[in-house]
Parts: structure tokens; C-alpha cells; sequence
């Protein structure tokens, strides 16, 4: 049997589709049909998804999962007469707080993820620019702006990395390739020298890594399990002897590498 | 008086810090000084987290909040007697989730922002690729390969769009420039020609995008007022023409224009 589950806001959807989708990795076995429906931010709008999802209730025999995070009174009304388990994560905890807070909430809706904090928002804006005109070392201009300089072999995920910290947190950072002739002389390259408070490594295994550089140029030497054995050991050894802290990429996501160099770099804004 | 925040994980802390901020946002003219602490997957670690929070607690004479998701079960027993008022994300819903779904939930941690889901996380990184390459029409190879091209003027919002989607959805989307020969002539860039489908079109207000061309080239004729009236009446003359859905991007965030194209061109996976 497969349940409907919808995510339902006035906004973009996105904090009860990560709440909702955090929840659900947690039942194994089951199918979920997942799906969005941003923006009801009218009665006229609520009234029409609560008619969708009564009819997938319906059709299904089984009631949807709905997570909602509608703050609009007026649609959330509508919204909660629905047919499905329907789960209001700002009604839940919004008590609670203005109890602890001792003021009154708002009301105001489509602020989590629009453009309430210009300031943020345009910092965001501006490390995305940086961080792609600055990708794999292609500009040395303005390194100095850079607050992390993710280092390693071709393949590690220091692009992804830099790009998510950047368009999610506002970080400026950028990324430099260590290339062979780096590797074999043991040292940082020359743009880096005097940077090393601002550098991250990445590692990975040599298997993973093999496996990912088959998949961009298959039986190259360049993805050979040699070649990429002797890069990541230069690589770990080069690391170690300038002190720049480091982790294995090698089973973990965008994400995890993104929160462990903040961590370990005290980057949060 | 400055509030702490602090959202507490075994895994990255995403999902804590999405709905913790969220839910920030309905109050308005309060300080909050946030931290996210990742990776509490153990007592031990645990427990010093507490013997943090409670320090903060004490020193500030008011009661830190505390956002977590932590799902292993002896961290959170310790985390559950800090001295912050303690918002259990999983704890709220788990049970009437199980219920509802008539199984018991696998209390696995990390699952989330993790590689877990193992297909999706490597068409994420593929859309990425595939983004960087393409990005601003610098690459017509495998354009057939692309679900959605964004079309706009120059700073209308296209690449942290694009890149957006192709990060967080795994959509493999790029973009293409309107240049001034495209919008003199009322035409579309003609490796696009026969894509219609794919295509959707930004704009934004004049002001608006004068200012933001104005902080790249600083009184060029690109920026003025007149020239970015211009761009932005032809290009919506060409998307009308062409039957290419667009939006005004002048006063939304990537996410929101990211989920006002998602629901246009029906793209979730």
C-alpha cells in the first residue's frame, strides 16, 4: 500500500518538507508518494488542496500524511478539516514558545525562506558569485576575501561542498585543486602560502574515489586505483605536515562534509 | 536580553536548525544568538553539550531554547535534563506517526542529510556537474539532457536558481542569457530553438535589477535605468511570444523562485 504525503505551506514548503522527510526516514518499508503544495496562502487555495487531498484519501483508502507549516489563519482553518493526518508543525511548538518568549507570535507568514533578511539574503547572493568564479583554482583575485579554502585531489567534493556552504550559509569560500606536482613536492600551492588559517582538506578512500573518476573518464590513469591510492596518501601527508585539518569525504554527504568544516572552522555566521 | 538558541543533533543539524529558525521567525524584536551543535551521537558527547547549555543558562539568567533531533536514544536521555527549554522534533510526532502507519519506527540516526538514500545523493551531484557546466549558456553539449532552461536577462536570479535546484532536488537544469541581438530581434537563442518545453523565463523590476548590476559595474550603461527597462520589456514581449511561462523575480528569494518553477513545470522528483 502506498500513502500519500503532502507538504503544505503558504510559503515555499521547504521547513515541512525537511521536517516531514526527516520524519519518514525514520519508517523503513513503506512507499511514500511525496508531494508540495506551496503557496496556499488563500481560503480559495486551501479549500482546493483540501479537496485534492480528500480525493487521493479516497482513492487510496488510506488517509495522507499532510505536514503543514501554513501560518495564514484563514487557509490554515480550512486546511485542518482535510482528511489526513494532518500535522501542524507551527501550532505544535508556536505555544510553547511565546509562553517561554512572553510575547505574542506574529502571525506573519512566508518568512523563513523569502527575503525577510535582505542582508543575509544578499551575503548569500555574493559568496555564490565567489565561489563560482573563484571553483578549482581558476582565479586567484580577491583570495583574501575567501573565510575557507577547501584543498584536495580532483573528485573529493570540494566543489559541491564550497557551493552548498556558500548558497545555504553565506560563507565565502572557494577551492583549490592539489595537483600532481604538488603532491610529489609536499607543498601547499604557492597562491595558498600564507593561508594555511583558512585552509580545509578533503580525503577519500582510494576505491571510492577510483569509482567516481571511472565514472567521468573510464580506464583513464587518472581513476586508476594506483593513482588514486598514491594522490589521497600524498594528500593526507600533505595535510598533516602544514596542520590543516582534514576529513574523509569518502561515505559522507554534501551536508555532513558542509557541517564538520563548520565546526571544525567556527564558520557560522 | 539576548536569548540563546541551540539546535542539537546526532546527524548534521539541518532539520533542527530549518524548523528552529522557522519558527524564530514569528518573533519579531528579539535577540537570539543561535548554535548548532552536530554530531551529539553519544553520551559522553552528550553530556558535555548539556554541561554548555546549562553554563549558558546560568549566565544568561534566562532559559536557552533547545531545537533537537537527536534520534540515538542515550544522547537524548542526557540532553533531555539541560537546563534549556528542550523541543524534542522527533519525540512530538514518532508516536502518533507510528500509530497511524501501524509500525514501529527503525530510531536510525543520521538518516536525513545523509547518503543514505544513495540514487538520489548521486543525481544531485551529477545535476551540479552538469549546472557548472553549463551554466550561462557557456556549453551546448548534451543541452537535450537539461528538465528545465531558465531564460532572463543578465542578473535576473538564473545561475543561483540553477544551481539551487540541481543541489538541493537533483534537477538537472541550466540557463541561457537573452542578449541584446535575442531581444532586438524578438527571437530565442537558437540552440534552443525546439526546446520550448523546457524553457522558463525571469524577470524582474527595472530598479531592482539596475541596482543589483549597479554593484558589479558601477554606472555603466548595463546598469542604467534605461538600458535594464529595456531588457526587461523586450525579454517579456519574448516570453509572451514564444509561450515561455516566466515570473518576477524582484522581490523573491532563490528558494521561492525555485518553488514557483518546481510547481510551473510540475519538475519534483
Amino acid at each position: 500500500m502506498q500513502r500519500h504525503v503532502f507538504f503544505v505551506s503558504d510559503g515555499t514548503g521547504i521547513t515541512a518538507e525537511t521536517l516531514g522527510n526527516s520524519l519518514l526516514t525514520q519508517f523503513e518499508g513503506l512507499e511514500f508518494r511525496k508531494l508540495t503544495l506551496p503557496f496556499v496562502a488563500t481560503p480559495e487555495k486551501a479549500r482546493a488542496t483540501v479537496e485534492y487531498i480528500n480525493h487521493i484519501a479516497a482513492s487510496d483508502g488510506a488517509r495522507p500524511l499532510v505536514f503543514s507549516t501554513t501560518i495564514n489563519e484563514a487557509a490554515r482553518t480550512v486546511l485542518r478539516d482535510c482528511k489526513g493526518l494532518f500535522i501542524d508543525l507551527f501550532d505544535t511548538y508556536i505555544h510553547s514558545l511565546e509562553q517561554e518568549l512572553g510575547v505574542q507570535s506574529t502571525h506573519a507568514q512566508g518568512r523563513a525562506h523569502g527575503m525577510a533578511d535582505g542582508g543575509r539574503y544578499t551575503a548569500r547572493i555574493e559568496a555564490m558569485n565567489y565561489a563560482m568564479e573563484h571553483d578549482d583554482g581558476q582565479s586567484t583575485r580577491d583570495l583574501s576575501k575567501a573565510e575557507l579554502i577547501l584543498i584536495a585531489p580532483s573528485r573529493c567534493g570540494k566543489t559541491p561542498t564550497t557551493l552548498y556552504l556558500a548558497l545555504q550559509h553565506g560563507i565565502f569560500a572557494t577551492n583549490f585543486p592539489l595537483l600532481e606536482e604538488d603532491l610529489e613536492q609536499q607543498r601547499l600551492p604557492k597562491a595558498l602560502q600564507g593561508m594555511q588559517d583558512r585552509l580545509f582538506g578533503l580525503t577519500s578512500d582510494p576505491e571510492r574515489l577510483s569509482q567516481v573518476r571511472n565514472e567521468r573518464r573510464p580506464g583513464s590513469r587518472y581513476a586508476s586505483l594506483a593513482q588514486c591510492a598514491y594522490e589521497l596518501r600524498q594528500a593526507e601527508q600533505l595535510y598533516r605536515r602544514n596542520h590543516v585539518p582534514f576529513v574523509n569525504s569518502a561515505n559522507m554527504s554534501i551536508e555532513e562534509i558542509a557541517a564538520t568544516v563548520m565546526q571544525e572552522k567556527a564558520l557560522r555566521h
